[in-house]
Protein backbone atom coordinates (compact mmCIF):
# COMPACT_ATOMS: atom_id res chain seq x y z
CA UNK A 1 0.00 0.00 0.00
CA UNK A 2 1.26 3.16 -0.68
CA UNK A 3 2.69 5.57 2.45
CA UNK A 4 0.43 8.37 2.48
CA UNK A 5 1.49 10.61 5.74
CA UNK A 6 -1.86 10.12 7.12
CA UNK A 7 -0.31 11.27 10.62
CA UNK A 8 0.73 14.78 9.50
CA UNK A 9 -2.72 16.06 9.98
CA UNK A 10 -3.96 13.77 13.14
CA UNK A 11 -5.41 10.56 11.00
CA UNK A 12 -7.07 12.75 8.06
CA UNK A 13 -5.56 13.40 4.60
CA UNK A 14 -7.70 16.26 2.11
CA UNK A 15 -8.74 14.11 -1.08
CA UNK A 16 -10.17 16.47 -3.77
CA UNK A 17 -13.00 14.58 -6.39
CA UNK A 18 -12.64 15.75 -9.50
CA UNK A 19 -14.86 14.85 -12.58
CA UNK A 20 -12.72 12.75 -14.67
CA UNK A 21 -15.09 14.01 -17.76
CA UNK A 22 -15.43 17.61 -17.20
CA UNK A 23 -12.39 18.41 -14.89
CA UNK A 24 -14.56 20.46 -12.57
CA UNK A 25 -13.84 20.02 -9.34
CA UNK A 26 -16.65 18.93 -7.37
CA UNK A 27 -15.63 18.71 -3.47
CA UNK A 28 -12.86 17.94 -0.88
CA UNK A 29 -13.27 15.66 1.94
CA UNK A 30 -11.08 13.60 4.58
CA UNK A 31 -9.71 10.31 4.24
CA UNK A 32 -8.16 8.54 7.05
CA UNK A 33 -6.23 4.98 6.27
CA UNK A 34 -9.72 2.89 6.96
CA UNK A 35 -11.21 5.17 4.11
CA UNK A 36 -8.29 5.26 1.97
CA UNK A 37 -8.10 1.75 1.58
CA UNK A 38 -11.98 1.14 0.98
CA UNK A 39 -11.65 3.81 -1.93
CA UNK A 40 -9.01 1.86 -3.65
CA UNK A 41 -10.62 -1.56 -3.07
CA UNK A 42 -14.19 -0.99 -4.08
CA UNK A 43 -13.28 2.18 -6.60
CA UNK A 44 -15.86 3.99 -5.07
CA UNK A 45 -15.00 6.68 -2.67
CA UNK A 46 -15.36 6.57 1.07
CA UNK A 47 -14.04 9.79 3.28
CA UNK A 48 -14.49 10.06 6.61
CA UNK A 49 -17.01 12.66 8.46
CA UNK A 50 -15.66 14.94 10.45
CA UNK A 51 -18.76 16.13 11.81
CA UNK A 52 -20.04 12.28 12.50
CA UNK A 53 -16.72 10.49 13.11
CA UNK A 54 -17.10 7.89 10.65
CA UNK A 55 -16.67 6.68 7.33
CA UNK A 56 -18.72 8.08 4.91
CA UNK A 57 -19.77 5.90 1.93
CA UNK A 58 -20.42 8.99 -0.33
CA UNK A 59 -24.14 8.61 -1.57
CA UNK A 60 -24.81 5.93 1.03
CA UNK A 61 -27.78 8.45 1.31
CA UNK A 62 -28.62 9.98 -1.85
CA UNK A 63 -27.82 7.28 -4.02
CA UNK A 64 -24.88 9.61 -5.62
CA UNK A 65 -21.95 7.72 -5.52
CA UNK A 66 -18.77 8.61 -6.93
CA UNK A 67 -17.32 5.54 -9.31
CA UNK A 68 -13.49 6.40 -8.88
CA UNK A 69 -11.59 5.91 -12.60
CA UNK A 70 -8.16 6.87 -11.00
CA UNK A 71 -5.99 7.80 -7.98
CA UNK A 72 -3.15 10.70 -7.80
CA UNK A 73 -0.92 11.53 -4.40
CA UNK A 74 0.90 14.88 -4.59
CA UNK A 75 4.47 15.38 -4.31
CA UNK A 76 4.45 15.81 0.21
CA UNK A 77 1.57 12.78 -0.01
CA UNK A 78 -0.44 14.39 2.10
CA UNK A 79 -3.15 15.62 -0.65
CA UNK A 80 -5.23 12.88 -2.64
CA UNK A 81 -6.88 13.42 -5.82
CA UNK A 82 -9.84 11.38 -7.27
CA UNK A 83 -11.08 11.39 -10.46
CA UNK A 84 -14.64 10.34 -10.64
CA UNK A 85 -17.77 9.76 -12.55
CA UNK A 86 -20.46 11.35 -10.19
CA UNK A 87 -23.67 9.41 -10.43
CA UNK A 88 -26.98 11.01 -10.50
CA UNK A 89 -24.59 14.23 -11.19
CA UNK A 90 -24.57 17.02 -8.31
CA UNK A 91 -21.89 15.76 -5.92
CA UNK A 92 -22.96 18.75 -3.51
CA UNK A 93 -25.19 18.16 -0.48
CA UNK A 94 -27.44 20.94 -1.44
CA UNK A 95 -28.08 19.40 -5.04
CA UNK A 96 -25.54 21.38 -7.26
CA UNK A 97 -22.97 19.40 -9.90
CA UNK A 98 -20.10 21.20 -7.28
CA UNK A 99 -19.38 21.73 -3.99
CA UNK A 100 -18.02 24.96 -4.91
CA UNK A 101 -21.22 26.79 -6.73
CA UNK A 102 -20.31 30.33 -4.90
CA UNK A 103 -17.68 32.63 -6.47
CA UNK A 104 -16.20 35.22 -4.31
CA UNK A 105 -17.27 39.11 -6.01
CA UNK A 106 -16.04 41.61 -4.03
CA UNK A 107 -17.71 41.56 -0.76
CA UNK A 108 -20.58 38.97 -2.03
CA UNK A 109 -20.75 35.69 -3.18
CA UNK A 110 -22.64 34.89 -6.26
CA UNK A 111 -24.57 31.28 -6.80
CA UNK A 112 -23.28 30.20 -9.80
CA UNK A 113 -23.43 26.43 -9.93
CA UNK A 114 -25.85 24.39 -11.48
CA UNK A 115 -28.57 22.89 -9.51
CA UNK A 116 -28.65 19.41 -10.75
CA UNK A 117 -31.95 18.46 -7.49
CA UNK A 118 -33.84 19.42 -4.89
CA UNK A 119 -32.23 18.48 -1.53
CA UNK A 120 -35.52 18.41 0.05
CA UNK A 121 -36.77 15.51 -2.27
CA UNK A 122 -33.44 13.33 -2.25
CA UNK A 123 -32.70 13.67 1.43
CA UNK A 124 -36.51 13.70 2.59
CA UNK A 125 -35.73 15.84 5.27
CA UNK B 1 -15.72 39.92 3.70
CA UNK B 2 -16.90 36.51 3.17
CA UNK B 3 -17.22 34.45 6.18
CA UNK B 4 -15.09 31.59 5.68
CA UNK B 5 -15.05 29.20 8.86
CA UNK B 6 -10.89 29.20 9.76
CA UNK B 7 -11.83 28.23 13.28
CA UNK B 8 -13.42 25.03 12.46
CA UNK B 9 -9.42 23.49 11.23
CA UNK B 10 -7.63 25.79 13.75
CA UNK B 11 -6.95 28.59 11.70
CA UNK B 12 -6.04 27.12 8.72
CA UNK B 13 -8.49 25.89 5.74
CA UNK B 14 -7.21 24.12 2.46
CA UNK B 15 -7.28 26.02 -0.69
CA UNK B 16 -7.32 23.73 -3.95
CA UNK B 17 -5.31 25.82 -7.01
CA UNK B 18 -7.13 24.81 -10.66
CA UNK B 19 -5.77 25.53 -13.86
CA UNK B 20 -8.23 28.62 -15.09
CA UNK B 21 -7.61 27.41 -18.84
CA UNK B 22 -7.03 24.02 -18.56
CA UNK B 23 -9.08 22.74 -15.36
CA UNK B 24 -6.08 20.53 -14.33
CA UNK B 25 -5.78 20.38 -10.42
CA UNK B 26 -2.44 22.14 -9.62
CA UNK B 27 -1.88 21.94 -6.04
CA UNK B 28 -3.64 21.80 -2.64
CA UNK B 29 -1.92 24.05 0.23
CA UNK B 30 -3.30 26.04 3.56
CA UNK B 31 -4.74 29.30 3.70
CA UNK B 32 -5.78 31.42 7.00
CA UNK B 33 -7.61 34.55 7.27
CA UNK B 34 -4.17 36.47 6.72
CA UNK B 35 -3.57 34.50 3.61
CA UNK B 36 -6.86 34.30 2.16
CA UNK B 37 -7.37 38.46 2.18
CA UNK B 38 -3.70 38.88 0.86
CA UNK B 39 -5.17 36.80 -2.41
CA UNK B 40 -8.15 38.52 -2.77
CA UNK B 41 -6.50 42.35 -2.52
CA UNK B 42 -3.55 40.96 -4.62
CA UNK B 43 -4.50 38.40 -6.92
CA UNK B 44 -1.80 36.61 -6.62
CA UNK B 45 -2.36 33.27 -4.27
CA UNK B 46 -0.61 33.77 -0.64
CA UNK B 47 -1.07 30.57 1.24
CA UNK B 48 0.13 29.81 4.92
CA UNK B 49 2.92 27.39 4.88
CA UNK B 50 2.68 24.73 8.19
CA UNK B 51 6.17 23.54 7.75
CA UNK B 52 7.95 27.30 7.22
CA UNK B 53 4.76 28.64 9.83
CA UNK B 54 4.66 31.79 7.87
CA UNK B 55 2.81 33.43 4.96
CA UNK B 56 4.02 31.70 1.81
CA UNK B 57 3.57 33.66 -1.41
CA UNK B 58 3.37 31.13 -4.08
CA UNK B 59 6.27 31.55 -6.16
CA UNK B 60 8.17 34.19 -3.75
CA UNK B 61 11.17 31.89 -4.48
CA UNK B 62 10.73 30.34 -7.66
CA UNK B 63 8.90 33.35 -9.55
CA UNK B 64 6.53 30.83 -10.79
CA UNK B 65 2.82 33.06 -9.07
CA UNK B 66 0.49 32.13 -9.71
CA UNK B 67 -2.68 35.06 -11.17
CA UNK B 68 -5.62 34.39 -9.33
CA UNK B 69 -8.58 34.46 -11.47
CA UNK B 70 -11.70 33.52 -9.79
CA UNK B 71 -12.04 32.61 -5.84
CA UNK B 72 -14.98 30.04 -4.62
CA UNK B 73 -16.15 28.97 -2.04
CA UNK B 74 -17.41 24.93 -0.69
CA UNK B 75 -21.31 24.72 0.58
CA UNK B 76 -19.64 24.50 4.18
CA UNK B 77 -17.54 27.82 3.49
CA UNK B 78 -14.10 25.52 4.72
CA UNK B 79 -12.44 25.09 1.38
CA UNK B 80 -11.37 27.10 -1.31
CA UNK B 81 -10.77 26.87 -4.48
CA UNK B 82 -8.81 29.28 -6.88
CA UNK B 83 -8.88 29.03 -10.41
CA UNK B 84 -5.76 30.41 -11.57
CA UNK B 85 -3.14 31.11 -14.12
CA UNK B 86 0.34 29.50 -13.20
CA UNK B 87 3.08 31.63 -14.52
CA UNK B 88 6.14 29.25 -15.55
CA UNK B 89 3.88 26.53 -16.40
CA UNK B 90 4.85 24.57 -13.09
CA UNK B 91 3.18 24.57 -9.75
CA UNK B 92 5.25 22.17 -8.00
CA UNK B 93 8.78 22.94 -6.28
CA UNK B 94 9.19 19.19 -8.05
CA UNK B 95 9.14 20.92 -11.50
CA UNK B 96 5.72 19.01 -12.45
CA UNK B 97 2.93 21.11 -13.59
CA UNK B 98 0.78 19.55 -10.87
CA UNK B 99 1.46 18.22 -7.79
CA UNK B 100 -0.41 15.30 -8.16
CA UNK B 101 1.87 13.87 -10.82
CA UNK B 102 1.73 10.66 -9.33
CA UNK B 103 -0.76 8.04 -10.05
CA UNK B 104 -1.60 4.72 -7.65
CA UNK B 105 -1.74 1.97 -9.81
CA UNK B 106 -2.27 -1.09 -7.56
CA UNK B 107 0.39 -1.33 -4.57
CA UNK B 108 2.77 1.40 -7.23
CA UNK B 109 3.20 4.96 -7.82
CA UNK B 110 3.88 5.87 -11.55
CA UNK B 111 4.70 9.16 -12.57
CA UNK B 112 2.20 10.22 -14.88
CA UNK B 113 3.10 14.28 -15.05
CA UNK B 114 4.91 16.61 -16.73
CA UNK B 115 8.35 17.69 -15.78
CA UNK B 116 8.30 21.67 -16.73
CA UNK B 117 11.69 22.69 -14.88
CA UNK B 118 14.43 20.97 -13.12
CA UNK B 119 14.43 22.26 -9.63
CA UNK B 120 18.21 22.51 -9.00
CA UNK B 121 18.36 24.85 -11.38
CA UNK B 122 15.40 27.26 -10.32
CA UNK B 123 16.10 26.87 -6.56
CA UNK B 124 19.62 26.55 -6.75
CA UNK B 125 19.89 23.98 -3.91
Amino acid sequence: MIAIDFDKSGGLVPAIAQDADTGEVLMLAWMNREAYEETLRTSRACYFSRSRNRLWRKGEESGNVQEVQAVYIDCDADTILLKVRQIGGAACHEGYRSCFFRQVQGDALQVVGERVFDPKQVYKK
